[in-house]
């Protein structure tokens, strides 16, 4: 018995009419025989209300242990209500359903409030077995309930999460997330025209496009997607059920038999540079440094140190969210005096650009060829980061565009 | 150890400000030494706009069985965000406070959906030790769940009931009822300006009110209320902590020293009058006929019979709601050629006014003076109806106003 697993996000149950389009699509899918559950994320623009109503209430003094709970309580609703709207919709199609919110399907989750992660799901709450009886499950994603009792959210994008560890209990035949773009591109459209929809990308891939700035899928879901092997396909929401709708698949690499070097060219704007000049160079500087950025934290990405004037004194270079550079100002300006560094500059002024392909691991020049095409556009490199399937370079953020395209090209991306 | 449960409708959660100012109000209380807990409802128009989404999303063709369920899923989404939102509001104020949802209290429902009836409030849930222990309870009213574990609701009013029975189970000091006026009123004031605000009023008083149009309190939360000898009080949300603020206790008759004959005079628009003409005069034609209304949930309220003609056949005359005279006159003219009648009439040109006083039981007069005063106004009296503790007549609507003022003057309730 083919089980599915179908996520639409907010854009996609914007409003009743795209509501009832989701029904069309979700009905011809019942109809054609497969056993369905619906993941549902609140109507695009509900979460924002929330989110801000909940801080209007809270004021500023409230501290995250005094805040989150009943943050979640608040915007936990909005899914909530576009599973009942659905429900209805699919059953004025003529299709059997009925939503199921966190606490009803016994969605645990661990590690607190606003963030949660999942920590299991076990549907002895007749959710499978409804399924199987032919009736769709609509059900609320974000929302899951804490070890106490209490409505637990999963974040931002966390509906994707909801659908990944509902395919992965029903062992479901695909993971489909339906969402506002046809697929995973090579590069981001809008920058340039040409990008390819990608028929296939790896998990390892996907992980990286994720974290370095394409917006398609939440991190945390392809993580449990790839941990869970669950087959997860990216499409269109806006196609009607009969249309061509391939999507993108997110698979394992092993399921993609021609594996390109290069897969795809991401970019973040969000992006800050600190340096500190003069730090004094003997052991336990930077472990001091790091452990102040974690304690405030800060996440810190790229890093680089050079003994720049071997006197006993080197320049360390870092990068984090434009968000969290203040904060490591901040801290930094506070322990001044502990040697860590003469001087200080910080800058927003950049971005990171990245190449992503598992076809890296077995294949030299790579890097070479990212330079040169980099080099040939007069765009300077301030600072690398490299992993086994992706090389970042870290270029002044007007060049972003300019780079996205010349690297594209390089990799003979471009659609012929 | 005083306990004490407090509700707030939906104008007095209207929005941020509103929230913050309730905030207050619980926050002086609890600073006070009360252990409270706290019933919100959505805030005003939350509801409204939750109800049309669902019917949007129903279309027209679901009937109710596959239409409630889900209804109460979204639309029980309302109060949810108001209990969240409470909660911070309060620990912004430096009071500890959680909230609490109808599945996390176990807040038990039957007969189905949209109206359901709350059937049992055990609290093993650990509510009562945090309220004992100085946390404030901020309880979504108007949900619950049901056998089966679905969202349920009470329908429209039913966070008085969700608070008349927290305050039974917890059996509380006191369940004060804030609202957008400062009590119970002799009559409505808006057509009655010198109407007085009632110190006391009894359940059943207030039971007969609730039902014959003032919209102080829904009818089930008085019923609960009386069965649980819960003390009731309805105040103003409007006013600062400080201030006086009275309000009106609906209470055991007992407890009322000064028996009122009558007090309170209250109408309603929302009536219809239906005219059976040449009835067959035999035995149980009445019994098939509102057997037929019963069917079709039509809920008759006054009834009268008379022998017209001297000639085998009577004419009926009962009223309805004016929504229910729709279905009623369908029903009717399908069943016509039964002999139920010759001829039929409905109209919605009329009004219920009534006189209401538990001293009516022992005081003799209270029918001569009510009509006497109509007379003295030229006032037709259609229909009667009377029970232990009230009077009412369906009259002309074009002098409902006329009728209240000449009946609040007659009985010595203008404030002097």
């Amino acid at each position: 018995m083919a089980r599915s697993v179908l996520k639409f996000g907010g854009t996609s149950v914007a409003d009743l009419e795209r509501i009832l389009h989701v029904a069309d699509i979700v009905a011809a899918r019942a109809r054609a025989g497969e056993k369905i559950a619906v993941i549902v994320s609140a109507m695009s623009g509900e979460t924002n209300k929330l989110v801000s109503l909940s801080r209007g209430a809270a004021g500023e003094d409230l501290q995250d242990g005094d805040f989150s709970d009943e943050y979640d309580v608040v915007v936990a609703s909005g899914e909530q209500v576009t599973s009942g709207l659905l429900a209805l919709s699919l059953r004025r199609r003529g299709v059997r359903a009925r939503s199921w919110l966190g606490w009803q399907m016994k969605m645990m989750t661990r590690e607190g409030h606003g963030s949660a992660r999942i920590d299991r799901f076990d549907y002895d709450s007749g959710l499978a077995e409804a399924i199987d009886g032919g009736e769709v499950a609509v059900i609320a994603g974000f929302q899951g309930i804490s070890e106490n009792g209490r409505v637990a959210t999963l974040g931002r994008g966390g509906s994707d999460t909801t659908a990944v560890a509902v395919a992965a209990a029903l062992k479901a035949d695909c993971c489909d997330i339906y969402t506002d773009v046809d697929g995973v591109y090579t590069t981001d459209p809008r920058i340039v025209p040409n990008a390819k929809r990608l028929e296939k990308v790896s998990y390892e891939e996907m992980l990286e496009m994720a974290s370095l700035g394409a917006k398609v899928l939440q991190t945390r879901s392809v993580e449990l997607a790839m941990n869970h092997k669950v087959p997860v396909r990216v499409l269109s929401s806006f196609a009607a059920p009969g249309d061509d709708n391939p999507g993108t698949w997110v698979c394992s690499e092993e399921e993609i038999v021609e594996k390109q070097v290069v897969n795809g060219v991401t970019y973040s704007r969000d992006e800050a540079k600190i340096t500190l000049l003069g730090m004094e160079d003997k052991p336990g500087m930077s472990a001091r440094l790091f452990a102040l950025m974690a304690r405030e934290g800060v996440n810190v990405d790229m890093i680089v140190q050079a003994n720049a004037r071997g006197e006993g004194r080197a320049n360390m270079v870092f990068t984090c969210t434009s968000a969290d550079a203040m904060k490591a100002r901040g801290v930094l300006e506070k322990h001044r005096d502990e040697g860590l560094y003469e001087d200080i500059d910080v800058t927003s002024d950049v971005a990171k650009v990245s190449v992503i392909g598992v076809g890296m691991k077995s294949h030299a020049g790579v890097a070479e060829t990212m330079f040169d095409a980099l080099f040939k556009k007069n765009i300077n490199i301030d600072v690398i980061a490299t992993s086994e399937i992706k090389i970042s370079v870290l270029i002044d953020a007007d060049y972003t565009e300019l780079a996205v395209r010349a690297l594209h090209t390089a990799f003979d991306l471009d659609v012929t």
